[in-house]
């Protein structure tokens, strides 16, 4: 827990009684490999701290899967949309491997809103950088190659490759199997 | 200026102290029809408020102009990405008719933040709203027809058809200005 207190004072310092409050709201929870996080229709009431795994944000739509995230260690992991409308969710979360995370709910967040200036702070400094993880995917859809955002990706996490099947780094980057192999192949032989 | 006052009120009550610090860093600005109010390149370093008018969000790649969104009156327009992380606008962001907006600076916007923990919050609802909105578009990209977006555009602002030429909305359509035709002509015939 402490790991997520850094990375914290990376936005704001909080007080020792401000952490404390924080945390102990925070639920450690276990997830086995493969296994859902948020159903599709289901509420998103929370936000998840990631310790260790890999997490995979997909819809499936007409039975047929799509990938628009992966959340690794060290991300905040919600169906933020869902969670600030009060929405079912469109999408899926699930763990890809098994994962260790820390959980609050919404209800204990917007009480410490409440009670504490500076952890309200801390909620606008999450929201900011929720703004930019979603506004930067949305310019990866419109702007760049399937190339540069696997480039991308594989920046954010060196262990992507043993993290993440192949037919799933296929479907986020939107190409077929057999020309995520042609990328990876041209990359190869560039190394 | 009531009118964004009122606007507020949807997310928090500000107390009349809180609102004078507030208005009094508001500045009354007029933009004259496609005109720049960011350039690409440009950090942008405001949030503005519309009062009246029309915009266009774009940017323009080896030669081609692409839109990602219109904002009408009533919306907040900013490069929030650029905003945030002082890095320079990959968009432009251009009048599309004469319009009147209050703009708030950065640096005034932080020392308010600092000041008055309500207005702090106003923050966190202005990035939450800011979150929903590209969120939004994301999936739209991801999820919907263009056909489908030509409805949720129209239903946002109904004088659509006037405020915005047709190859505008055709770009941000991701379509050929003759798609839009036929797909306009279904719709008449339908109504």
């Amino acid at each position: 827990m402490e790991g997520l207190r850094k990375h914290f004072e990376k936005f704001i310092h909080l007080t020792d009684k401000e952490w404390d409050a924080f945390s102990c709201k925070l639920q450690r929870k276990q997830l086995a490999a493969r296994t859902y996080l948020l159903e599709q229709g289901e509420v998103c009431t929370f936000v998840a701290f990631i310790e260790k795994g890999a997490f995979r944000f997909f819809y499936n739509r007409d039975g047929e899967e799509r990938i628009t995230a992966f959340f690794f260690a060290g991300d905040a992991v919600s169906n933020y949309r869902s969670f600030l409308t009060g929405l079912p969710s469109e999408h899926i979360i699930e763990s890809l491997q098994e994962s260790v995370f820390w959980i609050i709910q919404k209800k204990d967040l917007y009480e410490l809103f409440n009670a504490y200036p500076n952890i309200d702070r801390l909620g606008r400094f999450i929201a900011e950088n929720l703004y930019l993880t979603v506004a930067r995917r949305l310019d990866s859809f419109l702007f760049d190659s399937p190339e540069k955002r696997y480039d991308d990706l594989l920046r954010r996490n060196s262990r992507l490759l043993q993290d993440v099947p192949q037919f799933m780094l296929a479907s986020y980057l939107g190409i077929k199997p057999e020309s995520l192999s042609r990328i990876r192949k041209r990359k190869t032989k560039k190394a």
